[in-house]
């Protein structure tokens, strides 16, 4: 039993300073948790008795999905991520660091390159497998912007699993597995989730799912349609639209266009002096060139050109996704500086790309001088454009894709709307934020190749091996159920996950409500369940409520003034309901509340 | 129900090439551990089946003692063991790094500082306290020589707890109740233990005590007497013989010492030439002065004498402990160079310490350029000695102690052996070998004092709270453990801590086996015991016998060719012995053996 006067605990009656969201500010003032570092925390007893609930969760639904548990260092030499590039690709992210000898090790974001060295090791035949292992552990990543306490940390707990088969269909079979026990997961944790199409990231592979959280506080945004399309913003793919004939088309002019500083001014300066003649100009009928840097992972920097309609801006996050591994942000005015053939608010295509190349060469070829230019994937052959003349307050009119200009590509960096098609035809998008609670990826054979994983198959063949990679964030778990269940008095935790299910109170200075509340907190532990009993002799009745409703156990039994007509006060702490049960039966009437409760 | 055809193992019938100690050797071997990095280790699911046990032992037995769990982080910023003077201190054992943004960092070795500065953040009263909270958590220290598996690696499981209290008959209670706790533990993990008297190397303080194990293949050698004294050899002081008086001594003459490279010859040289009146020269009365290369953690070198008599040799454990924290070794041939004053094999103390200092200057003064001189303690006042001249080929001969020379104090530095007094009179001292598995500190005020963790005492007057520090190496103990239960054959684990309880073995090719097989299996893990079912069809009874004896649960149920006669044979893994049980009673029969077991 937990006796308030010997806890360790120490509850705030202030929001820490640096705490933005409801579960960073109410574990640390309650007494859950402690910033050790930026993004790097302490557990408290009252945190780790929550933690533990968690963790047992996911790793009872990971063994009945067959996967086996091992445990894997955190502290890694660099040699296998080397091998698959991650060393590098990680960027500043990973914690690197060298031991007393001088080599270089690390401390693993995750561990795909440590299981599929493991399984090398110990396995060699197709009969040991499908094998799926995992363990529950920390993981180390420097977080640029660590925040938002425990949902995005620099040190945190992962539980992450790794498949190994034979064959594609194997995978995708152990892929579904898992997907299962994820499903099952966060259905048992009380956590709802959506599963949408993501991005694979540093990590590579084929195919990938992220479970996301709906959440206002989210970092990441998803759609959603009628026809049941979901997808991380990141993974939307733009449908592209059927090519339009150029005989049509107007030929191109260059047209002064002054005073047009915004999008709108040129739009009106346009159907004011150069109208089209089947209908008017919109924004979507301007091409906005955003010059991006590129940061490579190797810390070489680039300037690219993103091509976007002018009805819509660029998003940083999918334009991101789009060129990873490497960092993308707006170019600088000494990026500008450098390329004078950019005229700011003036560029257009005539600059970049295949247009600007010195003749004979090719994009990536040496010799080759221009900035790489891609376009959204709405500017198909045919359709016509107001862009940038490259010539201060100049603008081409009709300039003609396939025509007068071509790109090196297409790239997905336009924001997406509310309204805008899903991909697969399922209807309109709808969007929202959450925040990642898991992610299962169909790595496929990019780590068993780079790490030389074979086995011999049926016919005595060695076969290269397919992977998947399957991540719970553990402790981001523990956070979005603070998240999701919380008031403005404190915390109120769903039984399965509280740290106790029963706060006792005792209240006034009687030495018989004393001895009633201490024989109410035996009897309930006796029954088997987990009780926190405030026996605090001179702490006032009202910091006592105050305590227990920010700590949030499920349930608050007060021994006290009811005690002199014979009944106990039994609370339910997240409707705030609160019930006068004689004193005989209180015990009998909160055990069955906390198995309802359990049950549920 | 583990089953061999599935489970995550390989074991291995030949011995690791770098595995010196049958626990490191045996864990490999039958599938428990792996090598990620020299002194780091991956946990396999046998593994960390007994690493769950021995953690629930220890984290029982603490919380029965008071003490509350909390965790923290592994990754540490510098400036808490800036304050403490531990960041240099720890030398090349610290994992130091820096983050993205040029913070250093570090991985910590123990967590004095953190949790200081957390019970500063929580507490503020005497009336919180007493306190003592613990962690079982990952360890990181950069070892030189990370050797013999588990035994000493470079990331390892420690339970350290530390206590907080008001005053030092506070900490003298809550370290007896540690100390209570680690017997109790030390005992249901089934580990021999010796409590030694330590010292406290880098962590200060002012009393501690080790747990030693003792086994042959340890580390650390201790000390014990017919009385009672036990004490790390690294601890151990020497009784200070009585002054003699100076009168008697005959004045010191310096002779010309041909051939005589070794203290034996000098000695047999010596009785022919300069024979002494009262009994002949021996080892014990040459003088030996020992030339030390002392590095500090801010690694600056310095030279240091240790005079030390000539029947022992200088013991570089027991310099290294009484010179902490500088890292100590034999001068190189270029000190000697560097310091022509010092003849070797001719070195005595008239060109060392004071003897040698300039006028008017003291040890440590600016000027003093003599080389330190300490002396054993058993070189008292009114000794004399045969000693270098400070010229090749000549000894001095009864140059007197407080007479002739002195020194600039005393150094334990040479070697303790069988039969040497016990410095509380207890009897003559034995020798014996252990490892480490605790270690109790009484760190009184240190800490508290660095980093400013101060409570109201009764009188509202703020005071330094006095702390202790309470290790058990987790991991350290699972490798012992295997190192005292094992034999040719492999790993026989005591039931508590074994993996699984029961390994049911199906061996032939009849299929009423197998299903017999299967059936024991499921009735022994009905009755709540673990068992692991070897159902691997066309594995030869033989490798099935092999990998139940190297894996090592503590019974073995073989269903096979006893069956026609209606019998399973149930087999004792530590002593080999064997019965034939009817088929029908040979569930109950081993449920009783794995319960006796258990309850032992």
């Amino acid at each position: 039993m937990l006796l308030m006067s010997t806890l360790f605990l120490r509850t705030l009656r202030e929001d820490p300073a640096d705490a933005e969201v409801a579960s960073h500010r109410l574990l640390i003032r309650a007494g859950y948790i402690r910033r050790a570092a930026p993004g790097i925390y302490t557990w408290l007893p009252l945190g780790l008795r929550v933690l533990a609930k968690v963790e047992a969760i996911v790793r009872e639904e990971q063994n009945i999905a067959g996967a086996q548990e091992v445990h894997f260092p955190a502290l890694l030499p660099r040699e296998p991520y080397e091998a698959t590039g991650r060393w590098t690709e990680y960027g500043p992210n990973l914690f690197r660091l060298q031991d007393r000898k001088g080599s270089d090790m690390l401390l693993a974001p995750t561990h795909e390159e440590m299981f599929t060295l493991l399984v090398k090791d110990l396995y060699g035949s197709y009969k040991d497998l499908p094998l799926t292992i995992y363990q529950i552990q920390n993981k180390y990543r420097d977080e640029a912007r660590p925040r938002a306490g425990l949902l995005r940390g620099r040190e945190f707990i992962m539980k992450d699993a790794y498949s190994f088969n034979i064959d594609d269909a194997g995978l995708e079979e152990s892929y579904q597995v898992q997907r299962e026990a994820y499903i099952k997961t966060f259905e048992r944790l009380g956590l709802d989730y959506v599963i949408v199409t993501a991005t694979s990231g540093a990590m590579g592979g084929s195919k990938s799912e992220e479970f996301l959280s709906p959440t206002e506080i989210g970092e990441d945004t998803y759609v959603r349609s009628p026809g049941g399309y979901a997808a991380n913003v990141e993974a939307v793919t733009t449908p592209v639209p059927p090519s339009i004939s150029i005989e049509d088309a107007p030929a191109a002019h260059v047209e002064d266009t002054p005073d047009t500083p915004t999008i709108d001014t040129l739009v009106d300066f346009a159907n004011a002096h150069h109208p089209r003649k089947d209908r008017p100009w919109t924004a979507a009928d301007t091409l906005k060139n955003v010059v991006l840097a590129l940061t490579s992972p190797a810390g070489e920097r680039t300037l690219l050109v993103a091509g976007i309609p002018g009805d819509r801006d660029a998003d940083m996050t999918r334009l991101e996704a789009a060129l990873a591994p490497n960092l993308v942000e707006p170019a600088t005015e000494e990026d500008f500086t450098k390329h004078p053939q950019l005229v700011k608010g003036y560029i257009g295509p005539g600059v970049l790309g295949p247009q600007a190349r010195p003749e004979g060469t090719e994009h990536g070829d040496e010799g080759d001088t221009a900035i790489p230019y891609l376009l959204d994937p709405r500017i198909v052959p045919g359709t016509r454009w107001i862009t940038g003349a490259d010539k201060h307050g100049h603008h081409v009119f009709d300039l003609t894709m396939g025509r007068d200009f071509t790109a090196d590509g297409t790239v997905e960096g336009a924001t997406v709307r509310a309204g805008d098609p899903a991909p697969d035809g399922s209807g309109p998008l709808e969007l929202a934020r959450g925040v990642e609670i898991g992610h299962i990826f169909q790595l496929g054979r990019k780590y068993a190749e780079a790490l030389d994983l074979k086995v011999l198959d049926e016919n005595g063949k060695q076969v290269v091996v397919t992977m998947g990679s399957y991540g719970i964030g553990v402790t981001r778990a523990l956070a979005l159920l603070a998240e999701n269940h919380n008031d403005e008095l404190g915390l109120a935790w769903p039984a399965h996950v509280a740290p106790y299910h029963v706060h006792v109170i005792a209240t006034g200075k009687d030495q018989a409500v004393f001895d009633k509340a201490a024989e109410v907190a035996q009897q309930l532990e006796a029954s088997g369940i987990e009780v926190c009993y405030d026996d605090r002799p001179k702490v006032s009745p009202g910091v006592k409520f105050k305590d227990a409703e920010l700590i949030g156990a499920p349930f608050i039994v007060v021994v006290g003034r009811g005690l002199d007509n014979g009944t106990i006060e039994v609370k339910t702490r997240a409707d705030g309901t609160s019930q006068e049960i004689p004193a005989a039966d209180a015990v009998a009437h909160t055990v069955g509340l906390v198995q309802r409760a359990l049950a549920r």
